[in-house]
């Protein structure tokens, strides 16, 4: 039987993992969690994800929540299968541990108050984004690229030449702040603006963004 | 020769790859980094770690920063030596690899606050912590725990029967708070509480502490 993935297709974390099967040509049921009647905050779902979020991974008796693990598992559970995702050698994995570590504690909680702001604030609550929260995280954003910018030079992609789940794990924020002027905080630099345009093209990500015109 | 570990004895990320190191007993040359003279924020440093942050490592040609990206690191390159703090069976390792991005996206964010409000503010910049901001993150703090509470009725560490790098990862944050009134948020839960006290009690992480008094 295929793994399931609960989860909601307008959620950041959710696309993060429905892009790794795609990228892994690994057949998943995906299974909807409805946010408007609350159902990621009641059982059955909490006891999947306890923390009451999306996504949530089953596969017979693995369960797993988080999204940055299942990406990881899954890339580990079809090594040779698609693309390789991460590496078994420790030499050629280490720049993409470093680089996935750096999405999550540098650029993630950045670019994450962002889309807050800029996208889910006015197209699913209704309210106005906060301008100076948006100044002030667009500055930290510029800090953070300056460093991709750096990286970008000297290699296409942030582990190395090849697409890891390092460049994945951007996709889903990407996605969402290249509707709103933040995507000029990634334009202003040539590589990081390759680098977006590149990975955003990939088939997987078009196929995993498809899947909020069937919501 | 022995790899190199540049950090600060003071921080929390540093003591992180320390305690590893210890665990694993794995020889290391610590590096002292000055933070009092900006020595993080300037070359050779930021060579080393473009973010101007410590940790950074450096083993003959290798080069790793942030700190999660070290711990595993040492931890797969020396499998078989000291505690086995990661497992290659991808069964074992998928639950150590969800409370691994449990600590990094649910715990640290909260806790690192409450860290700089309660012991950062008054031990090192001389000022009063906000205590509005303390009593929201202790709220906050008190949610997570009470899935960790959950999750340590079933199991002895958060990865399963044995100790691991989801545990360790948070002996840095513990080690400050035990200092703080948010000592009381952990000793609250029984499970938590027993779990606190037994990983701060491990040789490798009072090794670890030892660092600072050499300061
Ligand atoms: N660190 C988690 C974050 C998951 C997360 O924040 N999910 C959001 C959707 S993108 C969610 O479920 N939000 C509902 C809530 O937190 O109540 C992961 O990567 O899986
Ligand atoms: N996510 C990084 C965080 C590193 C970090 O915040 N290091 C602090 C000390 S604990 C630091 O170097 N602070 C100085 C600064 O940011 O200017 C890691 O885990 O290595």
């Amino acid at each position: 039987m295929a793994p399931k993935l609960y989860g909601n297709v307008f959620s950041t974390a959710t696309l993060r993992a429905v892009a790794t099967f795609h990228e892994k040509c690994v057949e998943f049921e995906f299974v909807p969690i409805n946010f408007g009647t609350g159902e990621h905050k009641k059982e059955p779902f909490l006891s999947l994800n306890p923390f009451g979020q999306v996504p949530a991974y089953v596969d017979g008796d693995l369960k797993l929540f988080e999204s940055r693990a299942i990406t990881k598992h899954i890339a580990f559970e079809h090594q040779g299968k698609g693309t390789e995702l991460l590496y078994l050698d420790l030499k050629k994995m280490a720049p993409v541990a470093v680089w996935m570590e750096v999405e999550a504690h540098q650029y993630d909680p950045v670019a994450s108050k962002l889309v807050f702001e800029q996208a889910v604030k006015p197209l699913m609550l209704k309210m106005e984004p906060d301008s100076a929260v948006v100044e002030e995280h667009q500055k930290k954003l510029g800090q953070v690229l300056d460093v991709y910018e750096a990286r970008l030079s000297k290699s296409k992609y942030l582990g190395g030449d090849e697409f890891t789940l390092a460049d994945l794990h951007h996709l889903p924020t990407l996605q969402y702040l290249k509707g709103t002027s933040t995507i000029e905080v990634f334009e202003a630099r040539p590589h990081v603006s390759a680098w977006v345009k590149d990975i955003l093209a990939r088939p997987s990500w078009i196929k995993a963004v498809e899947l909020q015109k069937q919501a």
